[in-house]
């Protein structure tokens, strides 16, 4: 569903099922997944990517060099950035750094199921690790790990949280959660030669 | 007056003299006042509602479970939000809390003739007290008494200021303002069995 | 360029060779100069005025009382303000304040070739100085002197910068920019009775 008040240049590049709302630009070069949402006033540039089942609420600011990763939700009002140390382009002694986007471009992850409530600002070059929750008004400077809740201005780690959105007691390796029963360790993997996460309970419960 | 490029999905939901401006969206279900002015690119969700005299400027977003009530100033870019841990719906794990809004919807009152400053975040299920005012670039994330100037990320009480919008020096109650000559006090109410606050100057000045 | 999906209330007040993207809105009476670009969904109001060769990216708001000089970059989502102790004008005790605009409207000054980071906010009556940078997400509560990175809520210096864009690791007048070689000076002008600054270096290299 496209709203007839949305501008998508290349319908193609959008997924089935997926709702672009009023107002909302997506470029030509974007590519959207499938079973998204995508709202008011959003804008997509060329070369953004964006996964299945992902949730980006109005006035969404997505550049070339973001990746959004399957069932991320996106607050409104989140801006993502791409260049570290802007000038205006158009400005006489930027031109060099403009010639090529080698010099200015920098990329960001946004992990799957990770969450970035309204408002929130996500500086150039970051990773947000899977399932990740960053809080309202928050300025996102560096990495975030997984399952871990950011907040603040710049935004530290404040506790780890559930698949499931739920704040945890203690690390998510380490912890039950309260509110859907998911319980996840680590396991080690002889072919990887590390421990990885396993979710060990709860699965029933979340994937119904 | 409704522009030409706004989009009102329920025209009699909007009230007498209020002005809808160019590519702001106000959803069926939502309800707005009479004297309202709705800038650029505003967003109002179902569900929403805003009383008479409120001025929202440009970019402000506001969904279901907000209310405004009357003489409020929000101010440009100012983000609303009403999930505190969210995920994408379209998420298969987090399809069961999107059941029923019960699971995750919370509510926020912004009371009467509260000025909220530029590009502030409002996080979900707080009350922002009569009169009071947020400085801008706020993120608001607990409750805000009236009359209190709150300012910063988290908003943190600095001053109270009056209900003409001026700082005072001390608490409302025992302040005179130099700029309206407002003058507030407890009175004793004993049908209520407790204080409340009564203008005792200013009135002819502030109400002419 | 004008996109067909932008409104420009008045049309010779845009300068030659600048593009208006979508949903953009710019309001007779605003001045914009040559060469600019204004992303989606920004808006200007009258009385702004904006120089050459700026970059306003999407959903920047600019009011009345800003001036925006030569060669700004000014990023997504930026919101500036012009009213330090805001009500809305429609509550009928705030009336008499906003009869005449001297009794609110502050101004603010982006000197020439100024960064501001995505989301960043700018309060009141500031002034950014020539070739001074925002970092993304900061709240500008004062004055930035030129050349200088300012960074958070409320945005404090961090270090110098060079007009090129990068870190310095000292002050600019006693600092070469390892990145494009630029030198300054502080050179005693006997006219002004005062030093002022002369790039000495890099000119070359910058305005090629």
């Amino acid at each position: 569903m496209i709203h007839s008040h949305a501008i998508v240049d290349q319908v193609d590049a959008i997924g089935r099922e997926t709702n672009v709302w009023a107002f909302a630009h997506v470029m030509a070069g974007a590519r959207v997944g499938d079973y998204c949402n995508i709202g008011d006033h959003a804008f997509i540039e060329s070369g953004a990517v964006i996964g299945n089942n992902v949730t980006l609420k109005n006035h969404v600011l997505v550049w070339e060099g973001i990746t959004i990763e399957d069932d991320v939700f996106v607050g409104p009002g989140v801006v993502f950035s791409n260049d570290r140390f802007p000038r205006s382009p158009r400005m006489p002694s930027a031109k060099r750094r403009y010639r090529t986007k080698a010099n200015w471009l920098e990329s960001t992850r946004v992990g799957r199921g990770c969450s970035i409530g309204a408002a929130s600002t996500i500086c150039p070059g970051v990773e947000l690790g899977d399932y990740s929750m960053v809080a309202a008004g928050s300025v996102v400077t560096k990495d975030v790990r997984p399952h871990s809740l950011v907040m603040g201005s710049p935004a530290r780690h404040v506790c780890d949280i559930c698949t499931c959105g739920q704040r945890l007691s203690g690390s998510y390796l380490e912890s039950d959660c309260l509110e859907c029963g998911e319980k996840a360790a680590a396991r080690w993997d002889a072919r990887k030669g590390k421990p990885v996460e396993v979710r060990m309970y709860g699965a029933r419960l979340l994937f119904d």
